[in-house]
């Protein structure tokens, strides 16, 4: 099977836009969707009766009660957001986000895209949980897409770019995985809190939220991260 | 105003339909719509319900009773068909059909697009009246577009191919300047000296370097830079 990128819903709330999200997917072949918390539970007939020709889709659709959980064996995570937050993120259109999902996948590694609920979108903390964010470039007087529309333009452009290229693999370092990059982002911020860094209290989310966010957005080859954790071991060996 | 293409609606079936069509194509700026025969007449209630924001739109649809009347005006028709008949016609893929869209209107010439009614598509005699025909290249095995989700297509290519795309954040961030990311570095180097990490002595030469060379391939912002000086003082201020 050819690897494709899993499309997953970050607590969806209607049934019918799930199916409908179904639906988008098979139009462009990808059938690797994930569903975190849908908010009136799961199995849901309303999906089921909306997907028609699609309810396979749902039928393997993988679910899961966090992102951390739905994302699992993802090395890249794309998040979706109908504007550019106040985050330094870097912004891809579909265009360059299939692009660089497809040279990813092609190098043997797995792609995530998150797609918020339909009313609110993804929340910060959802994002800081992506290396990238995509914005479709709508109108801005008239930015007015759905969940499955939203879907359906990620599926085209992947498919898109199948059909016309077949990328190379670029022989470069390995990079880290998501993973491992959280696990480095994780013993980052333990040795803060123990060093009283996140304070006062009411910014600490803010902070921590931020240092995420900043490993996230590195490149981290999987020998930077073990020179990291070791550095860091070093420097509280020392303090300890 | 900037030349766009007119998106000719052929005897659409639903008003849902017309309103959803009108909110797709102005989420990409698009807004010369024209009517063919809507089946249950014009103006409609259910359209208007359907657009919302987009009322203007419909509103300014142009309502004809023939292709000919619709596309008066027009140099240029694609046909929109969900496969390829067994017609003469150039077929396109909607990447192709909007350059080439985008070069005539630069040419000064008009182009129109048509979209065929929900349930049976454009009839031949229809797509007898185009240049050429345009094809979503869906999953031959689930092909479910509906009229909006087409138009969306259609109007997402158009915009593409309008606007520049790029992977850089819009107003970015301030990036850190080379002799920031050489401060952090050394701020990094001074601290794990002092900790011991730089052992056994002959292999401290390459260690420095491997860390001097992963902060200079990071992507590291100035705000970055700070909140790393930050953390690091941190830990080590707990340690003394």
């Amino acid at each position: 099977m050819e690897q494709m990128p899993a499309f997953i819903l970050v607590r969806p709330q209607m049934g019918e836009n799930i199916g409908a999200a179904a639906r988008a997917m098979l139009n462009f072949g990808l059938t690797d969707m994930r569903l975190v918390s849908p908010r009136d539970g799961w199995p849901n007939e309303r999906a089921v009766a909306l997907a028609s020709g699609a309810s396979a889709v749902l039928e393997s659709a993988r679910l899961a009660d966090s992102i951390a959980d739905a994302a699992e064996g993802c090395d890249v995570l794309f998040a979706t957001t109908a504007r550019p937050r106040d985050m330094t993120l870097p912004v891809h259109t579909p265009e360059t986000a299939m692009a660089e999902a497809r040279r990813s996948i092609v190098q043997g590694r797995r792609v995530g895209v998150l797609f918020g609920p339909e009313r609110a979108g993804l929340e910060n903390d959802d994002i800081a949980r992506a290396q990238a964010v995509v914005t479709v470039p709508v109108n801005p007087q008239f930015a007015s897409l759905n969940l499955a529309q939203c879907v359906l333009l990620m599926g085209y452009e992947w498919r898109r770019q199948a059909v016309e290229t077949g990328a190379v693999p670029e022989d470069g370092p390995v990079m880290a995985t998501l993973p491992e990059v959280e696990r480095w982002a994780g013993h980052f911020e333990d040795r803060l809190e123990e060093a009283g860094f996140f304070f006062p209290d009411h910014k600490a989310a803010h902070m921590k939220r931020s240092l995420r966010n900043l490993w996230a957005r590195m490149p981290l080859t999987r020998s930077d991260t073990q020179i990291l954790h070791g550095a860091l071991r070093q420097l509280v060996r020392r303090r300890d």
